[in-house]
């Protein structure tokens, strides 16, 4: 299969490694307006070529959208325009306003809305790592809304990326992200803006900065480029998480306030329990 | 060298592996009011002799103070009660009030305050680990209240660990712990139970969990044994810097609330600037 990628990033990056590793694309072709990009896309042998969208569409059996959210609002309705048979899915952390973008268009089941749960606090080609996605969640969202071929390819390809499928719709899924991901990379954001605001006094911090700290820290250092349109596109489900966080620490912070140590352990106690989720 | 370390748990048990790896310990004798702990030590090799605090000190040259910081507390003031010439350390994560407390102790000399930045969210001897305190920060507090040959010890065992040395005095080390240890961990309780508290009504969260987030909450899973004596000790530090927190986070909240994205991208791009702190 002849597979385009549009935006050859970490997570487009990443897949085209595994795509091409498992003999599941034949040919990766790689469209980006980053020349850097693209240039360090053939050097990695992420791509076997990079070609304009147009150009790379007519000969491409399935196109992956793999760009920030804001900018595949823009390109998905346009690119659904030019394609004829051809399978189209994106890999965006973001699927309601995506889904609405293209819901009355005439190729809208060429489509499927996709998020692989994976990432890293790193972006472009030089970050897609062989060691991606696997273990992880891909979600597929609207399902109903996509041809049964397509279904199948995106299936395929995220089986292949050894990641379980989960299905549900686009409004469920940035309601879960909010919580899973997208207020995590805030805390970590607001956190580091604590640190430097105090680093400005002292730089003791540098020095002593241990594990517990860089592990909770490490995604202040994604970009925004890629983050702002998430929380644009999810700002009500992302605002209604961060007040219940913010009304969380509240909580730590009255115990302290009031010496009441025992409630304290109480609410310690109830966050162990996330390990029932996490391992 | 003879030593005994009281609280053969997560961070005395890690440290006796490798103490007795490089040899600065001939013998490691364990002393633990928890029997499990006791058996766990000598059956996983951490431990050669298990023994009362009594008969433990008097034929030790080093003791090390490895448990929680109430604890410490309590024992330390009567733990140079009954030493003779022995040096004596702690390893807690807070360093005023233990200093305080045998400030005016006539053996005080003897003893050492220091705190090795390393931890996982994990206690107990069974998570004690061959790859700890590798390359992290052990500080040393309050130098000057300690005898040279104490100190001496102290530095060597570190150096033995692979940790670099930073000294401060007490009261610098719980400002600057506040901000890259204490309130990491604070931001991860409080975001777990954000998404604990929501998950009673799905679980959808549990399929969707994603190496951001794992990261960002693993610290929740620490034991509140061990982090609600650090918290009483250290209150009015971290109450400081949770204030800071919440108002960096109604930062976020305020973008959000007023579509405010310029300045939500400045926020974001500040964060990054973490990466001057943690590679």
């Amino acid at each position: 299969m002849r597979i385009t990628i549009i935006g050859i990033g970490l997570i487009g990056g990443s897949m085209a490694i595994k795509l091409k590793e498992s003999g599941f694309a034949t040919e990766i072709i790689a469209v980006d307006n980053n020349d850097d990009h693209c240039r360090i896309a053939l050097e990695k042998g992420l791509a076997d070529q990079v070609m304009t969208l147009e150009d790379a569409i007519t000969i491409s059996d399935l196109i992956i959208v793999a760009i920030p959210v804001d900018a595949t609002l823009v390109l998905l309705p346009r690119l659904l325009s030019l394609i004829n048979k051809q399978a189209v899915m994106d890999v965006g952390s973001t699927k309601q306003m995506i889904c609405e973008a293209v819901k009355d268009h005439p190729k809208r089941s060429r489509f499927c809305a996709t998020h692989p749960m994976w990432g890293t606090e790193y972006s472009g080609p030089l970050a897609a790592t062989v060691n991606a996605f696997s273990g992880k969640a891909a979600v597929i969202c609207n399902a109903l809304e996509s041809d049964g071929d397509v279904l199948d390819t995106v299936k395929t390809l995220y089986a292949g990326l050894n990641m379980h499928l989960v299905t549900m719709d686009a409004k469920a899924h940035d309601v879960h992200t909010a919580y899973i991901s997208h207020v995590s990379h805030i805390t970590s954001f607001a956190l580091a803006n604590t640190v430097l605001e105090k680093e400005k006094e002292d730089d003791a911090i540098f020095e002593l900065a241990s594990g517990g700290f860089e592990s909770t820290v490490r995604l202040a250092k994604s970009n925004p480029e890629m983050w702002v349109p998430i929380f644009e596109q999810n700002r009500d489900n992302v605002l209604d998480v961060l007040n219940e966080h913010i009304s969380q620490l509240k909580k730590f912070k009255a115990c302290l306030e009031k010496d009441n140590y025992e409630y304290l352990a109480a609410l310690i106690k109830n966050a162990n329990s996330i390990e029932r989720i996490i391992k």
